[in-house]
Parts: C-alpha cells; structure tokens; sequence
C-alpha cells in the first residue's frame, strides 16, 4: 500500500491503516548499498483497529540504545486484541531501526540522529527519509502521540513522563493531562531550549495531543522500569479513551525543566564519581560529582556542582567522562 | 628502578618498593607504534610504606570499562597517609591501563583480555607483558591481594566478594576469611570452571591471600556501589593489620557458585525482556527472562529459565542479546 | 582546458574536445584530504575526433564494481583510430573512479552512489561534482549516449541492453533502436519507478539518444560478457554513423519490465538457494528461491515466489541474503 | 555433553554423538568481548544415527564465503531420516560459523583462516580452538570424511571432487574411489605443495577416507552447482554404505594437479580480461588473460599465459587482480 | 554569555567580549553522539582586554595538523597582559578543536575541512557551526584578523605570510602592509584560484584588515619556524597599535603566486624523489622531482619540472606521492 | 628458484643469486586473504654480479614510513651496472613492502615490527615469514650487511651511521670501520638496550659486518638526506672493495650512544615546543622542550630536560605529544 504522498516517500507501508483487525507489517524504504545494490530497511509497524475512534500512535526505539519503549511496544503489538478496543492504535516499536540493531543511539547508516532531523526529507538521507514519511505519513494519521525514550547508554534518569510548555495552552493542558495519565513516578514540564528537528516539534505543530519519557537508561531495562512503560502504555489508550477503564496510577510527583538551573557539564576528563544518587534532593551549590584526573595517582578531583535546586533527574552514565558532557540535570520540584 | 627479574621483563617501575613515605609514580612499558615509534605506556602505581608489617597489594581495572575499583583505589591512594599504616599497600587503580583509557573489557592495542593471559609473557604481547610483571614482579611481593571486578559494560551483579575453593584449605579459609572481611552486601564461594589464565590463579598459586569482587556493573559506578568499594579496601587493610581497628560490617550474606546450576544462556538473538531483578530468588526451571525477535512484530518471545535454585545474582545488562550470551547467574543460598 | 560552464565547475578536462586525432587525458578534480592536503582525482577519459560527424559519450564504471564495461571501454581506448571514425567518440571507461579503484558500488570517498545524484551540484561532494560535470560537461556534446552496468558484486543479470519508456515517443524510438542495435542477447523496455538521480534522466531530458545495459555481474567478467560489450559499443558506433558498417546482431530477445510483477524481496535473512537459473521461464507464485536460517540445523526454509509471469532476468548474487534484499526480477515476454 | 578430551577442549558440544534419532544441537565456544563479557559461539551441527555402522563427517563453510556446501548440509540435515540409513552421519554445514556469518573467507574474530591452522591448538584462537575441537573430538569418530569447499569470492572452479596423493597407496585408493562416487562433472588428483595446516592433511594422518571438492566460487551457488552438492553428499553416503543404493554418476573426467604447470601469478595490478573461459583447452603458453593498466587510457595490457597444457580448471573472480594473484589454474588431462 | 545572533547559533561562547582583563573560556558547542548522548566541545578561546582600542582576532589550528599557530597562541594567550594592551586580543589557538585533537586536517566528526566551509551554517554540521560562529559571531568585532597556517603532514613550505590581490585597492594595501608586518621570511600576493568557503574570504568580505600564512609544515614545528610565528603574532599587534613598539623585522622577500604557472602535479603514484630544496631557484621546465615507480625494482622514475619560474616554496612532504598530488609549487619573484 | 631451506620457508625469490649480470626480480610469499584468496606479497629485489668477490646486502624500508633508503637502493638497483663490479651486490629496497605501500611504520597486515621479530619464523605472520627469510635465506649469502633506517613519521634524528658496541671486538672494529666509511656527517657507537628481535642482531650473530643508519626522519627525504644515502651506498661498496675508488668522505663527528643519559620521556599529553633544534648542543638538566596542554587556555607547560650531555641526535616528530613519548635524543660527544 502506499499513502498518496506529494512529494512522493521513498517508504511505502506493507499495512492498510483503514482495515479493521490486526497486521503485523514493515515500513519499507530502498536503501543501495555496497553489500547489496537493490537492498531495503523494514522496519517492524503493528496496526490495530477496531472501527471508529481515535487513533493513537506510539514510538519506540527513536534512539536505538533505549529499550523501555521496544519491550513494551513489541509487547502491546503481540498481545493487543483488536476486539478490546474502539479506534486505531499504531504501534512502531523501533522506529530507527537500523541504529536499534546496532544498539547505537544513531544510525550506523548515516549517523543521523532521528530526533534532532525532524521533520525529515523525502530525498535526504535514509534517517531524514523515514523520518519524512513520519512527519508526512504517520502522525497525521493520529489524535494521541507517545515518543517513549530512555537516556540511552550514556545517560540516566528518574522514570518520567513529560509534556512541553506551548504556546497553545489549551494543547499544552491536553498534553500535560495526557502526560500525567501515564502513570510514571514522576512527571516534568519542560521547556525546550533547542526544539528543532524533534519529533515532538513536529506532532506538536500539527496540534496533536503528545507526550515523551525518559525511563531510566544505561542503555538496559530492569523488571521495574519495563513495566513502567508497559503500564504507561494501556494507561494512555484509557486516557485516550481507545481501552476501557481509567489508568493505573502511582503516585506521581510533578517537576520542572526549564534552561536555567538545569544542566552542569564537566569542566574535564576524568573518571566520574557521583556524590549523589538519582532522586536525590540537591541545592544549587552543592557537589554532585567529582571528576577524578587518571593519568596519575595523587591528583586532585574536580568537583561538579548542582546548578539549581530540586532533584537529581539525570547523571551521565558512563564511568568515564569527557570535557563538556552533561554531568547533572536538576528538576525544580512544585512548591 | 628496575627489578631483578629473569629474564628481564620490559616493564620498568618508576617507583621504589622499599622507600618509606608515599610514592606516585609508573610501569613504564615501551610500545612501539605507527603514531610514535618510541612510545610507551605508563600504568599509575602508588606505594604507601611505613616501616615493616604486611603488604597489600590491590587491582582496579583489571578489565577496562569497571569502575567502582579505579574509584575507590584513585581515592586511596591520594588520602591514605604513611602515618597511619603499618606495612605496605602498593596500589594499581587501572591495571589494563590502555582498556581502561579506551572504557574497554578488553586492551585496544592487542585485543587482550587481561584476566585470561596470565602468567603472561615478557615477549608477548603488551598485555601478556604485562601479566608477566605482575605475575614476577608484583605478586611475591604481596600478603594480601585484591583484585576488585565489576560486571563492567556488559554485565551486571548484585555486589560480592569472593574466594575460591581451594586444595590448600588453610588457604582457603585465610581467602574466604578475607573476602567476608571486606564486607560488600553478598560474600561467594565460587569453583572456578576454567580457571587458567586468571590473575587469581597466578595470586593463588604463590599461596597468597586473594580476595576478588563483582560489584554491580553496566560500565558506571553509583553512589552505593563506589562506597563498597571505598569501605572494602578500608576493610581489607585492617583485616590485614595495615590500618587500625577492625572491618566495619554490614550484615553479609553467603552463596556459592559451581559449575552446574548456575549459568543460563540465551538460544536465541533479540530484545532481552527480564523478568527477575537482580537479588530476586527463583528456583530451577522458572522463567528468568524472554528474549523477544524483533524483526517484525507479532513474533513469540523464547523464554530462558533458572538453571537452579538460589538467587538471581548476575544478568547481562544490555538491551540487546546474542545466542549464547550468559542471561542468568544463579547463586545458591546457604541453607 | 576548461570548459566555460556558469558555475565554474572544479573539474578540468586536460583533454581538448574539438581537436582532431586521439588524446588520452583526464578528468582533474581537486581533492582535498587528510593524506594529500592539494590533492586531486584523476579520471581518465579518451576524445577520437575526426572532423565533422555525430558524437557518441561512452562510460563504464558507473557504479565501481562492474567490469564489462570498462573492459570494452578501455580496449576501445587503446584500438580505436581516427581515420576509422567520422565525428567524435568520448569514453569514460571508469566514471565513478574512486569507487572503481576501490572494486565498490560506491564512492569510497563520500559514499556517493553516481547514479542516484544525478545532476549534481559543482560544489557538492565529490560524486556530486562528477556528477555535475558530466551533466553540464560532457552530456550537451553528445548524440548518442552509453551508460554500461551490469549487476556488480551484489546482483546477477541475463545480459541486456535497455531504454526507457519516453513522454517523447520519437526520442523513446531513436533510444529503443539504439538499444536493439547494441546487439546483446535481450533488450529491455523499462519503466523506471525512480528515475530521479539517474544519468538516464540527465541525458534523456537533454533530448539525448540514450541506452543502458545491465550484462551479467557477481562483480567479475567473463569472456562471453565482455565479448557482448565489446560487440555492443561498435554496433553502437555503426547505428550512429560514426563507423562504418552495420551493427552485427545475434538474436535479441525483447523484454518489458513494468513496477508491478518485476521484483521479489527477501522476507527474512539466511542462506538463500535458488531453484531456477537466471533466464528460466516462471510463471507468478511459482518458487524462485528458499531462504534457509542457519542459527540451527532443522529450521523451515522460507520460500521465496514469483511476482509475475516471464523470464528470472535477475537475482541476488552473494551467497548470503537480508530481510529486503531484491531476490528475484522478472521480465515479462512479448507475445 | 562434554568428550573426555585431555587436555580439555573449550568447546562443549550440545549433542550425544552415540544416540539413537536424530538431533539439532551446537558446537559452544565461549567467547568473552567488549560486547558481551560472557557470550559464546554457536555452530550448529546435526547428528543422525542408526545403530551402527560406519560415520560419515561432512562439512561446509571451512571458508566462510563458500556456498554450496552450507546449502547441501542444511537441507540433508533437515531431510535425512535416521530409519534410512544405517550408522551414523555427523554433519556441521558452517563450521567457521562466525566467517559464515560475517560472509568472508575467514574469520571476522581473529582472522583465522581455518584450512591453514589445523590441527588447532585448545588455547589458541577463536578458530584454532574450533580445529583443535575438530581435530581431537570428531575426526576420531568418522570413517569418512567430506570438507565441500567453493573458489568463493575470489576464486571460481569447474566443478570437482578431489583426493591427495597419499604415501599409503591402499588410503590414497579409499580416497580417489571416494572422490570419483562423489559424482562431481570433474575429479582430480592433487599434490598439495604445502598441506601444512589443512583440515585435509589432519583427517588423512588419522588414515580416514577423506575427499575435498572445488564447487564454482564467486560467493554465490547456482541451482547447477547446488544441485552438484547436494547429490555428493547423498552419493557419498551410498558409497560409504550408510544410505542405501549406488551413487548417480553422471561423467566425470579425471584431472591431476602437480605443483609445476599448474598457477600463473599476475605480474601487475589492474583491470583482469580473460581470453579463456573455465573448462577451455589451453596450452602451455597461450594468453589465458590480459592485465589491462587503468591510470590511463591507451597503456599496454599485460598477458598472462598458461603455465602448462591442460584445462583452466581455475581463475580469479573479481573484475580487479593484484600482483601476485592466482591468475589461472590448469588442469592436465589424464591420456 | 550567549551572543545575540538571528538565527542563533548553537555555538555559546564562556567569555565576555566586553570584559577588561584577561579571560581563558571556551566556546561550547552541543555534540550529541553515540558515546555521550548530551556530549559538547569545548573550543578554547581567550580574551584581553584593555579599554577602548583596535581589536585583533588570532586563529590557529584552523588546519588541525599544523603546530606553528597552536605554538605561539597558546604561549600568547598565557603571557599577555591586558596592561600591556591598548584594545582587545582574541585568541583562539586551535579553530578546528577536534581535528588538532586528532592531529589531523580535517575534522574527525564531520570530514570538515574548516577552510572550504566558511561562512558556514547554524544548522549544518559540526564544522559548519563553528564556521558560521567565527562569521556571525566572532569576525563582526575585530579589526585585524590574523589565521596561522603551515603545510601540515602532506605539504611542505618557505615560511611566508601572505595577502591577497583584492577588488578593494585600499583594503588590499591595508592586508599587504599587515603580511610584512608579519615579519616572516618571506611574503606572498596571492591571487586565489578558488576562494570559495575561506575564512580569509569571510574576514575580507567585511572589509577587515586580514593575513594568512605558510610557516613550514610537515605536521611538526621547529624551534626556528615556532620563533617565527612567536615573533609575527606580537609584530601584528605592533602594527595594529594594540602592543607599543615596532615590529621586529627580519628581511622579507616578495614573492607573488598567480594561478599559471605555480602548481604541478604528479602525473603518477610513486616513490618522490627531489631533486630541488625548498627556496631554491628554478626556471619554468627544469626538473623539480621525480617519481620512482616501486612495484619492482629497475623501472624507469618520472619527472616533474617546474611549472614557471621563480622559487619552489611548497613541496609534497610524504615519502609517498599519487597521481594528481601537488609536488612543486613555484612563486615568482619580484624584479 | 628455491633455495633450499630446512624447514622450507613459504618465500621464494624470483632471482637467481648465483648468476652474473643484473636481474630485477621479487620475493614471493602466498597471502590468503578475504579479498584474494590465492594472492601473493611481491617484495621487489634485484642482484647484480660479477664473478666471484665479496657480497654486500642492502636493505631500505625495514621501517615502511623511512624514505632515504628505498630512494638511495631503488636508484642503485636501476643504475648499478654488472660490469662496474666484482663480486656482489644484493638490493631489497623496500624489505616490509606492505608497510612501505601503506606508508607505515609496521604492517598493515599484522602489525609487525620488521626490526623487532627477526628471527623471525617459516610459519609465522606474514612480517615472521619475511624475517624468517632474511635470517636464513639472504644473511648468509652476505659479507657486508647495510641496513637504511630513518626516523619515520614520529622521529627526527642528525643523519648517522652507527654500528654497535660487541663482544667480538674485532667485528666491532670491522662494523666501526664500515660505518665511518659509509660518509653521512655523523657516527655513532650504539650500545642497544634491548636488541632482541633487530635485524642488526640477527646480521652480527651470523659474525657479518653490519651498518645501520638514521638519516633524518618525519616521513620525507630532502635532496640533502636522499644525498647522503646515495653517497652511503657507493661508499660502502668502495669501503668492501666492490666497486673501485675510496669512499667520498665528509667530516664525520663521532658520537656514543649508552643506556643512561640518552633518552627522556614525556611526563604528560601535550602540544611539544622545542627550545632546542637537532645538533644542537645541550648539558644534562637544560630545557630540551615544554609540553603545552592544550585543553584550555593559560595552563602551564611541562618542561622536559636533557637526560645528559651532548648532542640533540634526535626528537619527537608530530606536533603533538602522548605521556611516554621519546621527546630528546642525546648523543655523548668524543673528547
């Protein structure tokens, strides 16, 4: 099938978005390459439906190193039955594909990073092509959108789910409902310093309803913060009124990300050695980690500290660290 | 200073092992390559001496990408004074200095995975050279030996010492009293499977006291994980007689790993879905983990289960699985 | 010599176009790099002019890893005299040199796949700038132009010649003579799905009288396929007037590929078996191939089946295939 | 199951080798890396037995990038029946599985080139822990022994089977009997110049019947030259008595192989162009190929000529050869 | 301190511009990567300041292999004091921070040659941003701009400065008085055959006074050639009135480099063999090198003659040369 | 032709070093590799002779990034006329030709360091295979043993020839004489720290008189250094009475090289900055360098001091600077 695209996309979907019931499809993009000429990407897309309703779209695998979002979505595509819902849902549980087979943040193919490429191109490169057919194809398809992340293999995060400061407060107040009905400890409203080329960007301008996470990180998922995003999930077809019931809720508690206060870099390379755990209370000032020089025994540590008040939300994951990476974020807790 | 080894080995210290005071200094091996034609490593050593007593001799980094050892030992060495010991630490925060550089298992020059080479060789590679240095030069030097592992990038453990089952039971037990002393959460006894090629064996076989740890992993260290270390050290020191006082001890609790019944391996490739977090207990046949296909959606997941009875005490930590990938380690409880 | 192209283009001929006689020159393309901080590439080319007449444009190389074409093409170099021809001849037996060198489909330098960035940009990357000059170049000076693929290391063909189905039905005939006078064992009418970025597309909106081929491939040559090339340039040099004679013709088959029923992917990764020859007669749905897994023994071959009725003119060459892969291309029969 | 090996092998084989039935299991080779500290290798094998009688060994994949073998050995390990046969057949289709999966002659782990370490060392290499296994634990088992080898990527051969000059007559009888049942459309008599290394040299010093093949090459196989596989191992195993019936023979014409008259080297780098196709008569000096120079055009191509009378039973695939390449096999005819 | 630019750039600089005093900062700019998902680079700068006064903006590093700039503007950075100062120094010693970090021309991120990319792009890649930050951002506030060059590893040169012939007469009489100031050896009028994506053309684009150089190369730095540069940077504060005094001066000859007669080229891949030293004379057709062909020993070596006359001021420095490298470049010299 | 070795050595020289005249010929040694399964390494060699008289044997790219002695020996090889001669003269102008082709210090196919593996061994990796060849095919045929080296890419040395301090006194006057006779500006006795695995070791256990030589270095030859090797040769085989006449000579200073006092070493990363130039003459504890870092701005330099007295032989090529790096080179001058 191929969506009646101008300009034209290079992916054509192995699905009908219109049929009720349930197909297990590819999105299918050409890719001429020295191993073999007239080879292809698929990349996995489930569609359920079940007549008239609103339609949900959700993405995993945006980055190709966090795994909440695939364990989840692989999950709800498989085990999802048409006859329990009323609408469409839309299910790409690793939409870079190519970089999630890798288990790289990015694309082997290109290096390009699907989030930051938005709204993508349909004669770009191979990430900017699917990223085009997104844009072009898939979200206007859809009332409620989820981009499930993690940190990743090189950062780590308190589970949260979070909606953006916008301009339209009556969309903002949707997307901060919906963020809520996600059930994740914790839920953040941020204000993005740099939007271009996210896919958030580009479902929030075409007005949909959108919610993203970060659920911890490492590049791995635990038992725990797997079934954070299996409930998340159901929880938002509930909210969106494609399942029956209401969300399954822990408690959540409410932060905010804004630019200032929020990052601390290092000012070295080093071996990093955290004074603080993820969750922990911090006040600007205070020593978050310290960044220990290894040429040589004997010298002195460089101290990182907390730019603002509120909870350690995110640390750099690996032991290691290099000049300029993001050592710390701080979430202001609400009064 | 060189020592007296024969045949010579090509790694020089720049310290002197026989001076009292605090040194920092290097083993200096040179390493001939592309980009320098006369270049050389230097790995970090410290030696802390004062007066006669006990020598420790402690390993971090052992494998390069396993951090809670360089932590705790980079710190030892910049805060333990002369004064307050009695003896001899000689302290190698990062022993496979080139791995640890390139946040790596394994030495970047020669693919070397050092824990799998000894006794090394003083015409090897530069990994086996230096094993060989160790092994000659370092090891009869010592009473005590630490060599402090984690579950590094790829693995992940709740936090033990061990020792082995030994022929030498009056070793063993000197081993075993050691690894309790040092007071991480879990204690293991352990019988090596294939234990050729180990530092441990190399330490063992000159009837040292050795002590080896799993602590954590994931290639990153937290706040809990390094202060194991940090107290570990301490602890060994005045289990040894080199510091004052005795172990500070939380409460220890014991397990045993053989051969059978405790390594699981994945049958297949995929997305590794646990079920189990890591501590949890499970009994022989339950499911541990499923590793889900991801190459369309709708596939069935393959279930891995327990091996045996005990506690989940190992799990591999990225998201992604390859057959034959060790998913599980089953540590048996004592009764 | 430098053409008076507006932009300037960074290519130099050191050729002279409109000299009579036999010059072997290059194509000079400055090359910046980290191994030659001023150095260039050198394409060869070869101008046989003599006098007034049409002018035939000739390449081989397209893609760096089919031979028959520069084979034939640098023979014709070597043996062609100016007093045999009347007009001109220019050849480019290895277009995309970087990639020939490098026995690659592509570009080496930046990935450049030449007959998809077509017409190119003077101050792209250095495919594009090829590209480029060719388009606004060597294209204008030419009547009759010669694009020779084959399969290359990745794609296995029956040897054909081909042109395209034209909005100008006088320019498509003058192409779909040119191509029946090539004289290789089929010819093709092809409708292209995608001609965008194709030297076919820059040539043939300049009016051009344009034929392709595709002659075996596996990324070598044989005696009987560089013999259809070698045939194939002079029968093209006769129809187009600029050698004496006419075209020497064994028996053309002709063929029609449309976008429906011409091409089958691969649904899986494996071992693939083909069960019929290149040149076989099919029907739709019948087996063309099985993709075997080989993580075990005892696995259930997938099968692979016909998209159309007609001949297996193409396939997948290596021995291995992936999920997307083309597997089969199937030509359909005149009546 | 482990073989009683001393001293031991890393490699534990998943199957009985003395059960009844047959079974799909694996060869597991631990294998610690920077991705994953305790993976493993897999290669797959299959056992099929019917009480006793003889053994029949067969591989494939000795060379990764050789196909007809794998493609032979996964369908006879799925289709053979054990109530059809009497004895034992042990058959590893990909026994350098982790070149067979990478697609490359040899190994993408340490570069082992498997037919040039054997016997293998049980402390050495990835792949000379592989021969080592081979070797030591199923060599010893096997009355008869079949490695199927290909030219794969760079070398292509008329199809043949093939037996050494052996110094015990009465074997080197078995073996030239064993190599004409297999039915290939060639057979030949070969006098390895340096046989150090090869599986072949290993299988025939335990005085085990032993045949080799030569199926095409070029990384691919073709239905002719599967089907040429396929019916060698099912005729091998008649001959052998452990499938019931007398090998299908087409004719096969004898060849001998001596070290003198055999192989021509390219004395250049460049464009190869075959005067002769696989299977031709040549003699003694006649060009077989021209070396065509590409920097420019209009230089002298380079002959190479026969380096004896006989057949071109061999030639170097690739479109491009280097000084050094093996430019042409002869084969002499037998009176 | 964030610039305000429209668009804005991704580039923020650590350093008030407006400050009195002496500032060593960076100008961060966000590089997420696969190995730190929120990574930076930090690209050093420093800022000295001293009340109202002309303002000069120093580059090294713009190449990253060259070592004469980093020299002198690292040492200047240090040692300049703002009390000795009327006006403003910027220093940014390495321009193409992660190219001189790898000791490489060009960028190791992005291929980026920082020298053909100018003005740069706020939203291309990392080497365009930080083009298009120097452009917007940093060549707005100078008066005097100076960037060092040397040949890097693959070229060789005399140590000049140089200008170029301008539309402007006055702007060119500004840049060539500043080149003399300079007070190298020699000094060069450059006509630029390709000024397209230049810093220099940038910075003459705006009218500033602006100077280039050549100082050595080879991917090293002398005492003599560092001296040079040491001496230049503090002649051309001098002259610009920032540093009281005159400039030291040596004895400049000029020389003028056209685009005919300058550069020639190899015409072969080879061994180079000069036979001309850096400054000496030659007249246009004499030999300047040859190229020794090594595939074999007794083949005939190639000559390069000069292309005009005048002095060789530029060599290839490799041992090696290819076809199409620069290996002469000749200025011609004033009557 | 074969010479005949015990073990056989897998290299065989396309000469015969029994006939008079001159041949042009190679060393042949089969390489296996993914892209040529049946290729071959052509080391280049040529013999000139006539009658009997004593042999010299030369060799240049021992190193394969050091330029004066393939220079120097490929001229000689092409110019040396038979007739010009009594005895012999044996040329390999580029000994690890794969490095030398890939203008590196050791090879590109295992990393071997040519002068640090001799023996080397018959069934080693292919850099022990050619060692293998030297020691036991050519050493012997020789009674002057010449040996080219330069300083490479990362080393810079005054141009010496050099023989070493031995236990046989009267070959070390014999190597002295030949070194002083071999005419470069600068002799030096050599006391070697470790001289296990050099070429030099392998010659002079055989009782041969052997030279070695630095002759400037950083990957380049000028005229002046290609000059002092071209002298070298013809005076060395005037010196063994090879060729007429007495060796040319200019003033040679005698210089000692011991283990102490010779070499130091870099203590950090850095961007190096030499105070003094090569030849220069220095006094133990004088500034030799100042080692910059360069990740920001303002830090201090490391200085690096004389280890001794006497000369600046040789330094550090590349602008940058690794921790262990050889930074100074000093030779003691004679009284």
């Amino acid at each position: 099938m191929t969506l009646d695209l101008n300009p034209p996309s290079p992916v054509s979907p192995a699905v009908d978005f219109d049929a009720d019931g349930k197909q297990h499809g590819a999105l299918r993009l050409p890719w001429s390459r020295d191993d073999s000429a007239w080879g292809a990407i698929h990349i996995p897309i489930c569609v359920v439906r079940n007549g008239d309703g609103p339609t949900a779209l959700f993405f995993g695998g945006n980055h190709g190193d966090e795994y909440e979002g695939p364990i989840a979505l692989y999950d709800l595509a498989r085990l999802l039955k048409p006859e329990d819902i009323t609408g469409r849902v839309i299910i790409v549980p690793a939409l870079n594909y190519p970089a999630f087979r890798a288990a790289k943040r990015t694309s082997p193919i290109d290096g390009g990073n699907m989030n930051r490429i938005f709204p993508g191109r349909p004669d770009g490169g191979i990430t900017e092509k699917i990223a085009d057919f997104v844009t072009r194809g898939l979200l206007p398809l859809a009332d409620v959108v989820l981009d499930i992340h993690s940190g990743g293999k090189t950062l780590d995060f308190v589970p949260f789910a979070a909606a953006h400061f916008l301009a339209d407060k009556e969309q903002q107040a949707r997307c901060m409902a919906a963020a809520e009905a996600f059930g994740a400890p914790f839920a953040v409203r941020m204000r993005e310093i740099d939007a271009a080329g996210m896919l958030d960007t580009s479902a929030e301008a075409l007005g949909k309803t959108f919610v993203t996470t970060e659920l911890a990180g490492g590049g791995t998922a635990t038992p725990e913060t797997a079934a954070i995003a299996r409930h998340g999930v159901r929880n938002l077809l509930k909210h969106a009124g494609i399942l029956d019931g209401v969300p399954e809720r822990q408690e959540t508690r409410w932060l905010t990300m804004e630019e200032a206060g929020t990052f601390a870099a290092s000012p070295a390379d080093g071996l990093v050695d955290y004074a603080l755990a993820l969750g922990d209370e911090v006040r600007r000032g205070e020593p978050v980690a310290r960044i220990i020089p290894h040429g040589s025994t004997g010298a002195a540590p460089v101290t990182v500290t907390a730019p603002g008040d509120g909870l350690l939300i995110g640390r750099h994951f690996p032991g290691l660290v290099q000049t300029g990476d993001c050592v710390a974020v701080v979430g202001s807790l609400d009064d």
